[in-house]
């Protein structure tokens, strides 16, 4: 439960339970704390009353509702931070995210959670997995789901240079991603050397640490002085997009992920920028398939931003850990 | 040229000659007044010294320097309001209105005209055009270029539903194009009855005369409660850009082509919006060929915008009549 700025406390809550008939309550096998977890943390977004945290998680179906009929208890499943039908036009354009009944979950920072419209948020696998691939299940929820629509959004593709601007969990994932849909340069802009070790790790071909002005310079001498395909914004903040409007060329792509907080777009800018801009919400529920396949055929490894893992009840020492830049991401265990 | 806001004169200058190598020097067959031309003329942009006007021309090569290769003297060639070399990565990609050697026209309201980059810029025809046909090549210079780019930068594609913000000349040959790629529904915004008529002429299925939430609510009623599809936003005003960011779907498409004058875009407003959103200066020579292609097989019309025609020496009345909304677009023969 987050009670204000930097004021996290792990306490009792009443057990979840089915609420509507096409819920489901699953048994976490791990949660974890989100970057956007930070903006309330930090004071930047407001705390009007005591609210619990997370939504980010997997585990096992305890109990479904009686409308549901895709997912059954003991299944192992993994589900996106919004909820979706999976069946409205929208979701059937795969905007998942922006689905007619979208909920955007929290509560998942416990043991126990309800999950609404059971039957299009969660994905089940076939059998259970083994242990060692939940911090990778885990990542598929959200972190690596939006990295992946980082690196989509932005139409990174074979032989492309992609730029990814932030090197939180969601950007070194992003990294991750654009390796996958098979980017020739991938450019990380960190000055932590931790990260940078992860972004290497991931796929990025070079390291930018310079920032503004200088890091778009940067950018420039190493795309034939146009600038970049692609460009990743995973940070939010007006700087962090005017990096990547900026580092982009006339007709590539710019992907902004994050919630937005105090930025503000000049149209005269963007129009002689000549990009394409997309992001918002991440549909992770369209790529979940493909990425837990990807995670149980062992063939990336995303659960490695969790650099810290702390038992639930040491969920205040996550945030704090987190907010002083010492963790990349912590995952917890119920 | 333009001396101040709604201060044009007709005067005698200086017949323009080769400057470089790679100009050429062309006898305007007709030339006209934009939209855009409208800003300064109204005062909203500034007008800093004298300036001779127009950048929408097409005519017959008089005389080439000694580095033009593809384009003769004696053909008749249309070009873009933006000069390209058609060969650097940028152009390669499409984008020749942010060709690294870009410069933009100007002086094109006039009977004799310098172009540069000519080999990269022009696109000449085989045989010489009938007189019937020069309005509609004359609009492919820009209007209905950039008209074009609008409808493709909003990906408008067969069995979708498209709206257009804006029923000025840009505007109504947005609709055209939405209509050449297939749009299974075409919403005209427009509370114009002379409007009205031109863009259902051009294919428009639907025609919204409410503005603001208003007609965002129109069209979310036309479209299953959703939004559109393709958003074309034609106007580059704060109120148009809103209205047709929410009037798109989530996931669907928005495009702007008219140089915004005061727009300012919320990131938080743009992000949950989860539309895509392209724009900038249409790079009208990707389309040249083809729409001098569709306009020579007479499949199109585009010259209908063209609703007032005056000799070059008029051309102050020209401006008046546009400003006022009495004429769609200016048509001057020199």
């Amino acid at each position: 439960m987050i009670y204000g700025p930097r004021d996290i406390r792990f306490e009792d809550r009443p057990e979840p339970i089915i609420v509507k008939p096409t819920d489901a309550i699953i048994r976490l096998s791990a949660t974890c704390i989100c970057g956007s977890d930070l903006w309330p943390y930090r004071g930047i977004a407001e705390v009007a009353q005591p609210t619990p945290m997370g939504h980010e998680y997997c585990g096992i179906v305890e109990e479904i509702g009686r409308e549901v009929r895709n997912i059954k208890p003991g299944q192992f499943v993994v589900g996106s931070f919004a909820t979706s039908d999976n069946s409205c036009v929208i979701c059937q354009d795969g905007y998942q995210s922006s689905c007619v009944q979208r909920e955007f979950m929290s509560a998942a920072q416990a043991p126990i959670l309800r999950v609404p419209l059971a039957d299009g948020t969660l994905v089940a696998t076939s059998d259970l997995p083994s242990k060692e691939l939940i911090p990778s299940l885990l990542a598929t929820s959200d972190v690596l789901g939006t990295g992946w629509f980082a690196a989509d959004a932005a139409n990174v593709k074979p032989g492309k240079t992609a730029v990814v601007v932030g090197d939180g969990a969601v950007g070194l994932l992003a990294v991750l991603s654009a390796k996958q849909m098979g980017a020739e340069r991938i450019i990380a802009m960190s000055r932590h050397e931790s990260r940078q070790k992860l972004a290497l790790e991931f796929g990025a071909t070079d390291i930018v640490t310079e920032r503004g002005d200088e890091g778009i310079a940067r950018i420039k001498d190493l795309t034939k002085g146009i600038g970049a395909d692609s460009v990743c914004e995973c940070v939010g903040t007006q700087e962090s997009m005017m990096q990547a409007i900026r580092s982009a060329r006339p007709g590539g792509f710019v992907s902004y992920v994050g919630v937005p907080h105090g930025v503000e777009l000049d149209g005269t800018e963007l129009f002689f920028a000549h990009v394409h801009l997309h992001g918002g919400p991440a549909p992770v529920r369209r790529y979940l398939p493909e990425l837990i396949n990807l995670v149980l055929n062992e063939r990336i490894n995303p659960g490695k931003v969790f650099d810290l893992t702390l038992p639930l009840d040491q969920v205040a020492e996550g945030y704090r850990a987190m907010d002083e830049r010492q963790a990349i991401k912590t995952l917890l265990r119920p």
